[in-house]
């Protein structure tokens, strides 16, 4: 099982969520598998009150923070987790089967990462915006016939998933000792960094303004795939403002 | 993932369920992981009705069996596994965490078994007499601080497990031929076995009447410890069926 230590390290992020009995579950579940840091990215205002002020809504759900916008919610994490079926699209970034993503979250937590499960709304899951921002996208397997779960059950079998099998496998002392040229950039610094090379590309007419929201998707999705460390991420932030600086004159 | 065939060779059995919310929620993660065989044990009349009425409700539901005590729903099963919490009670029975549930599944589908996984009532959960008739009790490592599920969740974290880990190991062609010198005495067969033998303990006089009750309990812990293969289940029968002819006398 994960530590204290290590379980806060892992956001649950609810992304709109609808129905205040799901939010409940979803808050149950966290509290169930020993998670404690939930994050509400643009709620349904009247929905979200009311499972906040329900009898018995949990600490956890008073503590909640609150964001209007994912990258918001997710800017200091070094690993973002989409959740979602496949049925209605292709993935855009790497896809891991949830058996496979403790081994995966253990990895993380190892190098003294701090990672996000993300799960959208009961009736829209992730957009593909919200989608642009996360790593990876784990998906359950269900069966074909009935791909789709409920929300709160969705969140009970992920944190199941982590909390028993998301251990760091190194037994090494130190284990939750960050290694700075290992660590991830965080989803912020991959925001900022992206932000300035679109300025670049825009300085440097690389394609036509209409192009400039699609170039941005693909940009931020790049970023993702590269795992790039958070070392290296202020580098290129470095190189890139120097280029800009220069282009833009 | 399990095939067809495995996934029929489990049932799901909820012992007097009463919120219909929450029966509906068990079926929908059945449905999520492909399983199919539902049946209910003594539920609360109304509340039984307006699940299988609602709407959307699942040919699942419409189709559960249904029985007055948990003994005939679990007959025809080979392995029974009850699943609960150890807060209130020691197990009299083998407990099995969770995330080896899966394997210790997988075993008994290679050996030609047939399981059944048994939840409790929302409030009270299994009954000590419920749980002498299971093989093993399985527990789902949860918080010290929370550590009871709801029902529809606790059904969906258990069947993701079975569901992705529970496939029999051997590759071996015929994997779902029966080994009947394998095979272990179901569950029906095991209680017709203690029956002869309690009677030859009465007959015998071998404790007091007033032990009658605790004798029986222990009696089927026993014969679901030894984990017993049908053909010696029925070999014992024999015996102890001569032995009572003789004692009777």
């Amino acid at each position: 099982m994960l530590t204290n230590l290590q379980l806060d390290r892992i956001d649950i992020v609810l992304v709109s969520p609808r129905n205040p009995l799901n939010i409940g579950a979803a808050a149950r579940a966290m509290a169930n598998f020993g998670f404690t840091r939930l994050k509400v990215v643009a709620p349904y205002e009247a929905h979200w009150r009311e499972a906040q002020s329900a009898i018995g809504a949990s600490e956890l759900l008073q503590n909640a923070t609150r964001a209007e916008r994912l990258e918001e919610a997710i800017a200091d994490c070094t690993l973002v987790i989409g959740t979602g079926t496949l049925a209605r699209r292709k993935a855009e970034q790497r896809v891991v089967p949830l058996p496979e993503l403790g081994e995966r979250v253990g990895r993380e937590l190892a190098r003294g990462g701090r990672i996000a499960l993300v799960f959208g709304s009961e009736k829209r899951g992730l957009t593909r915006e919200n989608l642009s921002y996360c790593h990876l996208l784990t998906v359950i397997p269900t069966d074909p016939h009935q791909p789709s779960m409920n929300l709160g059950q969705a969140v009970a079998v992920c944190l199941y998933e982590l909390a028993t099998r998301g251990e760091p496998h190194s037994g090494r002392p130190g284990e939750d000792a960050v290694d700075v040229e290992q660590l991830r950039a965080s989803s912020g610094e991959l925001d900022r960094l992206g932000a300035v090379i679109e300025a670049v590309m825009l300085a440097a007419s690389y394609s036509p303004i209409e192009m400039q929201a699609a170039n941005r998707h693909d940009l931020r999705l790049l970023l993702r795939r590269l795992e790039i460390s958070g070392a290296d991420a202020r580098r290129a932030l470095g190189f890139f403002r120097r280029v800009l600086h220069k282009v833009g004159n």
